[in-house]
């Protein structure tokens, strides 16, 4: 019998689970929507305002806080805006200061001008430089609107955590705005906004085994909110206009639950992930692992073999049954040279690959991972 | 035994149909991310292309001028925007205009200010002023741009079609742009984007039997884009960035495919209606319809009782099994007066009520609609 195939590809979509995938048939099932107040709307709006509850509870936000997207990266282009409002008076954001490992959705700057953007450094394992925030944040020009800080809780290639702590309070002690991109950290560690010290942070259902097509932004109060990037009949607050989708929130929230409840089991994932880069150090003695001496997600592995291109190593691993990523999935297929290798200093020419496991993924799957690595590795030397 | 709910309120968001929901859950089985270059991913991808290729062929498009987003409403803030592209070049739209009932989504104005913004008059049955779009054509200021026009092709809540032929010519004749809300039209009445005359027409998967949380923005050509709205990772061309959402675009892919091959049904579904409102006036000699004049969508009615309010009416059709709305659903419960009514300078204080038909509608539950109508009208007699 043929082996089933091994996904390692976590961090680029979860496979939905069995609970979000059940809370979406029910939701399909209703006719209405969920802003008609009929009895098929009002059923409709019960299940969004459960999500709303479960989404809040995995990072411990009041759920009035929570505002839904399509996803992340309508989320962080919301919340990337040089206009907010305190009630009814307008703020204006200054410029935005990101790290230069952030993701895509990040780098593109939302709705800031090219020349109100400016790169924060960071070291050779990927994280915040503090130092050149602070500097940056010194020089900032209080004049032309409040500095906004956007730092990453997790990197999506590399796993590794930054210091939002110590971010939050550069940011806090010059007045600024500090927008955390969550996506990678859910449901893989804790996340408690009380204490996180972010003004908002992002999330992403399809990273936690949710469906694709949603997302949140989250406040940690509820004084100061972006300038709505969708306008139209006021959903949301009038934050977010568009029909609510129950379906693809009811699986967010069902996802959002099955992580709070199951953020034991990183334990065993954080396992898996060691067994996998001891192995891969076995059988690749010169491979290397990026972030590996910083604190990272559980789940996640960025690793290059020296002489073997990752994109080329990609193939062979697909060929061979396993999914993985050469860098990471968005951008369409673009192949491109890793920006958060770059940042980091390193020799980004051939690549590296990303190996990110989920609450699935078992101890066979890994070994036959791993076996899999050195039959690719030996043949790298071959072709040496 | 009791009688099972009459759902008209199709207009508000119509029952998923059995094929987007079989189009769904093949799509949610699959693991990968379309943007991931491995096994998994590109049978994601397959998924999305085909949805491409469906919503294309409903309209009559090509389907690389589709550009999926999360809805109808984020298609109309993208397109919206007094920043186009063409090429490397960038490209000003120096005013809007917009009918006086167009939806919400396109009177919030995009990413026009607010001086940038004129509303086009309409007549009694609610279609465009003529007259009055040559005049605000004519005084246009070419130095500030180029004009752009949105006007729907039929209108949520009356079912009212535009004369969107007539409007393109003039728009054409000053060198415009024309956007045209087909979210309503599509899948009731045939659509050519060939001959249609607009520049760009948005779509709702939602309205058309498809899951919430689909949408597309299709241009007749390839060659003017608006700057986009959501920006990251580069998906759909660079023209709308975010993980595509294969399981939500393959539902609106199968929700095209059966509104094209089951377009005759809407001689049903007309003939339905006129049972319904024909009905209506044996049962309450004094209803008003609104738009009756006019060429309507073959499923929707806009009608009044007088001297009985539409919200209170929509609570007693409610509890009577009948789920109706009074205007329109966006706006999360937000209850206000008709500004469609208002702009067609109909007495809007007691509002109307809209009944949406769609291909599952049957004869019976329209003659028990009719009756629930006639038992609701009887005490609003007794009530006055």
């Amino acid at each position: 019998m043929k082996n089933p195939r091994i996904y390692l590809d976590y961090n680029a979509t979860a496979p939905l689970l069995p609970a979000a995938r059940e809370a979406m048939l029910d939701a399909l099932s209703l006719p209405g929507n969920p802003s008609s107040v009929h009895s098929e709307g009002r059923k409709a709006r019960a299940r969004v305002d459960d999500a709303r509850r479960k989404v809040a509870g995995l990072v411990n936000a009041s759920p009035e806080n929570v505002i839904f997207t399509s996803g992340a990266t309508e989320a962080a282009s919301t919340l990337l805006s040089p206009r907010y409002r305190m009630g009814r008076s307008e703020i204006t954001i200054g410029h935005l200061y990101f790290s230069a490992v952030e993701h895509p959705c990040i780098t593109s700057g939302g709705r800031f001008p090219a020349g109100g953007i400016t790169q924060i450094d960071v070291d050779h394992q990927g994280r915040v430089d503090l130092g050149d925030l602070a500097s940056l944040l010194e020089k900032h020009d209080s004049a032309s609107g409040m500095p906004m800080v956007s730092v990453m809780l997790a990197n999506n290639e590399t796993g590794v955590i930054q210091p939002v702590t110590e971010v939050s309070e550069l940011v806090k002690g010059v007045g600024g705005l500090l927008v955390v991109d969550a996506v990678q950290a859910a449901g893989r560690i804790p996340i408690d906004m009380q204490t996180l010290g972010a003004d908002f942070i992002f999330l992403s259902s399809h990273k936690m085994g949710g469906p694709k097509g949603a997302g949140a932004f989250i406040a940690q109060g509820e004084i100061m909110m972006p300038a709505p990037l969708i306008t139209g009949g006021g959903q949301e607050k009038g934050h977010r206009s568009g029909t609510e989708n129950p379906a693809a929130l009811a699986g967010f929230g069902a996802a959002a639950q099955t992580a709070k409840d199951g953020m034991d089991m990183m334990q065993h994932v954080s396992r898996l992930r060691d067994r996998m880069e001891d192995g891969a150090r076995m059988a690749v003695p010169d491979a290397v692992i990026y972030g590996g001496e910083a604190q990272r997600l559980p789940n996640t592995s960025f690793f290059s073999l020296p002489g073997f291109k990752a994109e080329t190593a990609q193939i062979a691993f697909d060929l061979e049954g396993v999914a993985l990523s050469a860098g990471s999935a968005c951008s369409s297929g673009k192949i491109g040279p890793s920006h958060v290798l770059q940042a980091m200093g390193m020799d980004a020419d051939q690549g590296a690959l990303r190996a990110s496991l989920g609450a699935a993924t078992t101890e066979d799957e890994i070994d036959r991972f791993v076996s899999i690595l050195k039959r690719i590795a030996e043949k790298r030397t071959l072709a040496v």
